[in-house]
């Protein structure tokens, strides 16, 4: 598994909405030092998948803890680790910030002119509008950042459960202005696509009210849903209760910066979701069943399609 | 696995509010005759589980299509299959109505003086106040019916997909009432002990509030999840939101019927959940982390000790 060239698999439903998903350009760009900054779970996975990409670059992990420093470096994501977010950026030719999306923007700015001319600064958050527009106030920062968010993680946290494939036949959302390098964005899709990505670009303002709808509102309902019975009725939670709310269980701290980075959005989708949920209660409370069956029915068709694209065109 | 007296398991988190579920006692009920009306999913996998426990019995199921008869039969889930409902009954000591939940009660009602004097007439529905309180109006079905609910299933229905140990470690709601014979109730403990299930006595008016909570209202919001996002975000889905949504992929018809039968206790639990989901976008709009923040972490701790209750005690 995890061919670097794999960018398209045979059942990618779309494939001719993505950003030249099937075809890889080897171009000579080849990065002798990676910067991470923050080796968590995504972090180490970047590490641990790049370090196969290029076999000969040298990847240097930072984080402000010793313990996810060895945790990083136990793990095989990084052959180094510091503290020392400006002395590991030194020429970097590759920085790929991978903190809580509240200070991507600042350790962007902070960068920028510390590694190489040529370098692309990147990063993997869940949010990109204002990420995007905090890093473009920058002239230096501007010129060298692509943003990008891959569609991936889980509830557990930390580079000790790192995997080189997480990002493997997953989506990648890139979010390019008028602001970024064609060169640098060109070379972030190649990237991506070696990684084994399907690379889908659109506006910073787009990817953020997508994802408030397919993944910010989903994560928060399931969190309300986690909250919802008493003692007594969580006695029989059985596995689709365990199912729905399984993203509940990831960072409360990590999705509070997501909410407030990407607070309009999801508003605007919680408003649009509290509306369909007073709907359905009404279609329950005066026993519309035939509405009712036509809701759960489109609900399993767009799921059933989602989850098994190949069977559903 | 799912040796007959393994009713509690050793990270059982909750055993002691459990009825009894330490201790089996070997009565000498032996049913030799046993139908289960409607062999899907559950139906299947009952028969699968009760041929394991109770080798020497002849296993009936009922089924209006043939295919599902032939998909039993295949499967191993029933000795013979029949679309006659009466004869299968006939002298049963033993009779599971694994029918949508609209349709228990007169079913119930209608078998209860064919099958034997001392027979258990029992099911397997998610909903249970309406569907008690109707074979409770018929004097001689009342006498015979336990009703029970095992919070087991899956979105993939049918026979062939059933399984004998799908109720091994799950729990199952018995809901007797006044009415209830003390004795069948305490054979059907007995009965799904031995399927490896934790058996829960409560009555029926608060098994349908919890599962209300628990179960109903939670496959109503992930359908909801799965109607929200338009096409151009559904691009975007990940694994948290296919998570988050399997359950949106059950059999529509199944689920309006449910909401049918548990009309009130649903609709109370889509409104506090309504509520929930409107102080949440305040508290966003508000910008108010602290709230959020412990929100998101109360949610965390509630699904993590539900998910792993040996390692939260």
């Amino acid at each position: 598994m995890n061919e670097p060239e794999n960018g398209a698999e045979s059942n990618d439903n779309d494939a001719s909405q993505h950003a030249s998903s099937n075809t890889v350009t080897h171009s000579q760009w080849q990065p002798s030092r990676i910067a991470i900054i923050g080796v968590g779970l995504l972090g180490g996975s970047f590490g641990l998948a790049i370090r196969r990409v290029f076999p000969d670059a040298h990847v240097i992990g930072v984080s402000r803890g010793k313990a996810s420093r060895d945790s990083a470096i136990e793990r095989g994501a990084v052959h180094e680790a510091t503290d020392d977010m400006h002395q590991a950026c030194k020429d970097a030719d590759l920085v790929v910030v991978s903190t809580p999306v509240d200070r991507v923007a600042e350790i962007a700015i902070d960068i920028a002119d510390i590694c190489n001319q040529h370098a692309i600064v990147t990063d993997l958050g869940s949010t990109k509008a204002t990420i995007v527009s905090a890093v473009e106030a920058n002239e230096s920062a501007s010129r060298k950042f692509v943003g990008a968010h891959p569609i991936a993680g889980g509830e557990k946290t930390g580079a000790q459960h790192a995997r080189d494939d997480l990002f493997h036949n997953r989506t990648v959302v890139l979010t390019p202005t008028d602001a970024t390098d064609p060169q640098r964005l060109a070379r972030c899709e190649e990237l991506w696509q070696r990684l084994g990505s399907r690379v889908v670009v659109m506006s910073p303002h787009e990817h953020d009210q997508a994802v408030a709808s397919v993944s910010h509102v989903p994560h928060l309902v399931a969190s309300l849903l986690a909250n919802l019975p008493s003692d007594e009725p969580r006695r029989l939670a059985g596995t689709g209760w365990l199912d729905t709310t399984r993203v509940a269980s990831g960072d409360p701290e990590m999705w509070a910066a997501i909410c407030q980075e990407n607070r309009l959005a999801i508003v605007a989708e919680l408003d649009r979701f509290g509306d369909s949920v007073e709907q359905l209660k009404q279609m329950i409370l005066h026993g519309k069943d035939t509405e009712l069956t036509s809701l759960l029915d489109r609900a399993k068709r767009i799921r059933d399609a989602v989850a098994n694209p190949a069977s559903n065109r």
